[in-house]
């Protein structure tokens, strides 16, 4: 990609209302536009971003055996009556009357899918069902400074399984327990699974997955020692005191970012839906549901969150939008008649190489702005390397990580051979 | 995929109060659920036919030059204010009132995208600009029973372009017009490019691209000899009359399913909306928008509407969700003595061997279903290549096309000659 043609270019200064660092950099990088109050657009840079992420997550889904679907965003007020959410998730829901019929906006879709279950497996042997889908959601906040980590409209990855034991679901529940940790691992993230409180989705504990973030909203007590960690809403230690589970390591606390989200419901919502399958011996048993979520926007701010600097944004190389950054500099950019055509065709010809070779790169390839600022650009869009060709380089590149001081001369060949290892 | 595993089995009966075919079909295959009138869910078959889709189009647009975001669903009254569509275009849309704010849900994108260019777009240098998304649009209709032809809630792939000049507008509406052929050639529609009204989009004429379809909502005139054609809405034309294009060829009619459609708009929403950008003398001046839709969930719908028999749907290959359905025979079901292990572990060794050469295969192993239902299951989800093992087809496979009635026995190697040619 030409960085002339992008649509959205760097800009000097994110909106004055805009406190969060992760909303800041994303904003000024070009990543995203904001329309109102906790709703973003994805511009191209952070579209790519996004779609990154929702392959690393969708292959991790499938590994589970877990189906894609894509459910409706607009639901009509029965069905959030069957579990009587209507009327106990009412104030995050954005809930609205048209032609006299009761609607509300997607907050969530355990009901919807449920309603799935209901109308396509009826015998133990249609179960266990795994089904998810990446989809927008709608939580009428009554807070939305932190930019992308909690907005009014949001991207998630939401998974349902419906199994029929107590066993089976608890087995897949930690399946995708491991499934979400590959996933932030692949982002570079040091996440916790933490116990938790289930909000307004059951009364029982559940599992967050929460990432270690001095700016987060949440406090986590951990074992420094085992893998004892719980949020402080339900919290029961202190920290300093001995980790009541391996009753070596001390607790510590931490702020952090919950990326993700376990639930499992039992077969609360089965009975209050009265939704049943017809067991081996021919009798209607109710089956077992968990619930787990991967806030995938929320993730694009977290990462940012985690990774910048105070020149802008570190993408870890899994989800950058483009893996080089190429620039070409014209060390004497303002007389014409100097305008060096042979750093250019140099320039153009790495940028066609590149492609070829399969590597995505975003090359600055504009005339009219000055060396310090392309620079600037590319530390604050953060891509993991920046090449950069001009007339001191010759016939070779420089090479410089994002994270960085070091520079080197490389040849395309050793170039490639770097960014592919 | 194990069909034994996949959520959504066939079913015998859709609905009764589902009147087209393309959901009833869509529904007894296991493509769709409907959670009410005009909203459907894509489950894992649909899911990966909209994918298909989704790809095709996003492949054309790109070599348009257009870049991929995805822009919110909920949007403020004031943007729509400022075009005056809050109030034109009041009965189509979702509008509601929140915390004493009015919203309204995603029609189309216009206003939003627009608000995207007044904040990234400034200088003629930043021209044009060219983006689309693939995202939810909702539209209060009155009637929604043309299953996924018309929905209340459905996927669109919408692309905007803005330009300083009224001649690249009209060059790029003719390069997209090109595009969108392509798609509609790529998923096997026969398409005419016929002149329409602009309904609540604009006031001057636009192009449809409309599908030859006896179930179609739409009537089109159009020439035999070239390519003049009209809808009716507009049409001056009669049946039978000399085309007052070419002059040769005879006006017919047809019924057809308006697939796409492209908009010019010219400055009327940026001189509404007051958006300009600076140009070459550094005087203010207001761009040209052209706005480009194909509707994602309807184009599914369409191309059920056009190839299925009465067994079942018949898909193009190209967005078939998957290439091959291969099913295994016991002839002796009943007789647990006589169950073939052979057989068996021959279509168990097929499927394996399949999926390793990259063929993406459906395999019917279920073990408690007669032959006469795999083989009805088969022509109703319509996938292009049917595979049967069983004890009379030895170390060979018999194939047959959806839509052929001749059989043939080939080897494994034959077997991947043919689909892979």
């Amino acid at each position: 990609m030409r960085y002339s043609r992008l649509f959205s270019k760097t800009i000097k200064e994110a909106p004055a209302d805009e406190v969060s660092i992760n909303a800041k950099l994303l904003m000024r990088g070009g990543f995203v536009d904001k329309l109102m109050a906790g709703s973003y657009s994805l511009l191209p840079l952070g579209r790519k971003v996004e779609q990154k992420i929702e392959e690393i997550i969708r292959q991790e889904m499938n590994k589970t055996g877990a189906q894609e679907v894509l459910m409706p965003l607009l639901h009509p007020k029965e069905i959030w009556n069957e579990t009587g959410r209507w009327e106990t998730a009412k104030d995050v829901m954005y809930q609205f009357k048209k032609n006299d019929k009761e609607y509300t906006l997607s907050f969530t879709h355990e009901e919807i899918m449920l309603d799935l279950v209901r109308k396509h497996a009826f015998s133990y042997k249609d179960y266990p069902v795994k089904i998810y889908h990446f989809s927008t959601k709608f939580r009428n906040e009554l807070r939305a400074k932190s930019g992308l980590l909690r907005g009014r409209e949001f991207l998630m990855k939401d998974l349902y399984s419906v199994h029929t034991t107590e066993q089976e679901l608890n087995d897949y529940y930690w399946d995708v327990a491991k499934a979400y940790l590959e996933v932030f691992k692949k982002v570079d993230l040091e996440v916790r699974v933490v116990e938790a409180a289930g909000g307004v989705f059951t009364d029982t504990h559940t599992h967050e997955f929460q990432a270690f973030c001095e700016t987060g909203e949440d406090i986590i007590y951990y074992c420094e020692n085992c893998d004892f960690a719980e949020n402080k809403e339900i919290a029961k230690v202190k920290e300093g005191e001995d980790c009541p589970k391996c009753k070596e390591g001390t607790i510590k606390v931490a702020r952090s970012i919950e990326v993700g989200n376990i639930f499992r419901f039992g077969t609360a919502y089965s009975q209050k839906m009265n939704i049943t399958y017809t067991d081996v011996k021919g009798e209607k048993q109710y089956p077992y549901l968990g619930s787990y979520g991967i806030g995938v926007t929320r993730l694009i701010g977290t990462i940012v969150e985690l990774f910048h600097d105070d020149r802008g944004i570190i993408w870890p190389e899994n989800v950058a939008p483009y893996k080089v950054h190429l620039i070409q500099i014209q060390s004497s950019k303002f007389k014409v008649q100097n305008y060096n055509s042979k750093v250019k065709s140099f320039a153009e010809d790495i940028y066609n190489k590149l492609i070829e070779a399969g590597v995505e790169v975003l090359y600055d390839d504009r005339e009219d702005v000055s060396v310090g600022q392309k620079f600037a650009d590319a530390d604050l869009i953060g891509i993991p390397y920046r090449l950069v060709v001009s007339d001191k380089t010759g016939d070779k590149i420089e090479v410089k990580k994002r994270d960085s001081d070091k520079m080197e001369l490389l040849s395309f060949e050793q170039l490639l051979k770097k960014i592919k290892s």
